[in-house]
């Protein structure tokens, strides 16, 4: 496929239709998807997240630079899902471009919140697939926000950067139990009074035993050294903390040269293709649900009255929803 | 069932068990939700949303209170969709109990994510649906943070208030998106400097035309008269704007009516009916894509031996998940 070909050898004008054409959910998203896939897996994926105010666009675009520095390109996808507002993306990818314009090395692309979150992360998913396809070697992916929102968007990245900033009041990513999922903490703005109360609280959280009711991630030690942080002797990864001043670019390449070491543990240990298990699993789960549901609506005898009835049914409480379902899946 | 009865006889000990057995999906849960449903649909649900900082807790409990005064019984369900923690909820839970402790008429309970947004939001559901059937007359569903999140589990709620306080920066609405969703403003800490801003920015933003990309609410006006907000004469309703002090109960007794007045509202239009049937459709589905995925995994004739193999296949990139989910339809 000649579009297919032109996304391979990096044809930006294509590449930004394909992302659309598959965001949009189009007739050929399916096949195009397909036809990239076995193109696919070469890319480090990185996620940012973190809370708005902590200047975490201006670091990502910093990291990016920094990749472009060592020689190595980059693709960019920066999501809100707290905004269904298209003009705001919009907005944010005109500020980036004046940054980065022009570098062949680099391509950004917004996305906001269309549908369901779920959908949301199954987009960006699907957008980190193409632009790894298109042979980017690194692809940041920030979520703006704070919540379960950013942790499923996560899980679609190998390395995961929290960042934090001074003078927020509590660290953010405890509030929003995003500590779990943490690879790296960036402390951004670390020129500004309250750095090492920052620096200090988020070594004492990874020192803490977790809270009643939450999961604990088996490489995250309990007793912190935070002399050491990094892959440790007994195959764990002790989070490193990293310092940042995002508009001078202070500690932006000790942060990006963290993000390889961390990627380099995820090989030696076997963890990247565990992690790359995980995400199959979850995007076939995914697809099928929503192709089940597609098939058995489009099996019905009744066709959608049916389907109507029964939902109307179950509005004026004849039917319980449980039994409208097992009523449906026997037809 | 012995339970069901003491659930709708509003016994409290066995309604917070069942609610417990539901949420964490036991075996009984789909038993218990079918037994309940035919006594529901008679609650109406109320969903107060807005940013942290607002002083929403505070405002939730005071419309509580209100309502007890004008000899309602009222269910609260306080949810955190930013916080895997249980321990937060918990401590909320202990805060409001002083507050109202003792009183028949009241049922308070929190929840905390579990595994995805949609579970939540579903979950939610199912526990509105449980004191709906218990006899609470209305239901306070309160959602902490702002975002998609909030918007998701809204759509469980028959009348949705948004919160918003003087001095929070930006309204928080328009950032967050759920502008779409208030079918009344509560302008809460209303004692404070910059009331009168956070008021006329709320008018200005009725006002406004719709942001392209955004979809617009058939049942609000763009041309925005103030002075004679709810139903209008062509049937539309235009969201009033209530300026409360939750401490001090200021403006609760007036924004419960409006309560009152949108659930006549909702009646009278017809828009009532139409929301339970959206709400219906929604679960049904959901039901379906799970059980239907169930059903499809426990028919493989490779057990899950074939779906490691399959998921095992497209980790490997020898496959991809589109091919993968119709290779396993077809089993």
């Amino acid at each position: 496929m000649e579009q297919i070909d032109a996304v391979l050898a990096g044809n930006r004008r294509v590449l930004a239709r394909t992302i659309s054409e598959v965001e949009d959910g189009g007739p050929d998203a399916r096949a195009l998807l397909g036809a990239l896939y076995p193109h696919t897996g070469r890319a480090h994926v990185v996620g940012i997240t973190g809370a708005p105010g902590t200047g975490k666009s201006t670091l990502v675009n910093a990291l990016a630079r920094a990749y472009r520095t060592a020689g190595q390109t980059v693709g960019v996808i920066a999501v809100d899902p707290t905004s269904p507002f298209t003009g705001g993306a919009l907005l944010g990818d005109r500020v980036r471009m004046r940054d980065l314009a022009g570098d062949p090395g680099v391509f950004i692309r917004s996305m906001a919140t269309r549908g369901s979150l779920g959908g949301l992360a199954r987009a960006t998913a699907d957008v980190v697939l193409i632009l790894d396809a298109a042979g980017f070697e690194r692809v940041l992916v920030e979520t703006v926000g704070a919540g379960q929102a950013e942790v499923d968007i996560a899980s679609a990245a190998h390395t995961t950067i929290v960042v934090e900033a001074p003078d927020m009041g509590d660290v953010q990513a405890f509030k929003a139990g995003v500590l779990e999922i943490a690879d790296l903490f960036a402390v951004n703005k670390a020129d500004r009074e309250g750095a090492d109360r920052t620096v200090m609280a988020l070594q004492a959280m990874q020192g803490a035993e977790p809270l009643e009711g939450t999961h604990k991630r088996s490489n995250v030690q309990t007793s912190f050294d935070p002399e050491k942080p990094g892959p440790q002797a007994d195959g764990s990864w002790l989070v490193p903390i990293v310092r940042t001043v995002a508009p001078r670019g202070e500690g932006v390449e000790k942060l990006r040269e963290w993000v390889e070491l961390h990627a380099a543990y995820l090989h030696e240990t076997g963890q990247r293709s565990q992690r790359e298990t995980t995400q199959a699993k979850s995007a076939v789960m995914h697809i099928l649900r929503e192709q089940l549901l597609a098939a058995l609506l489009a099996r019905l005898p009744g066709g959608t009255g049916q389907l109507a009835a029964v939902v109307g049914a179950v509005a004026r409480r004849e039917l319980d929803p449980y039994a409208a379902a097992s009523r449906l899946m026997s037809q």
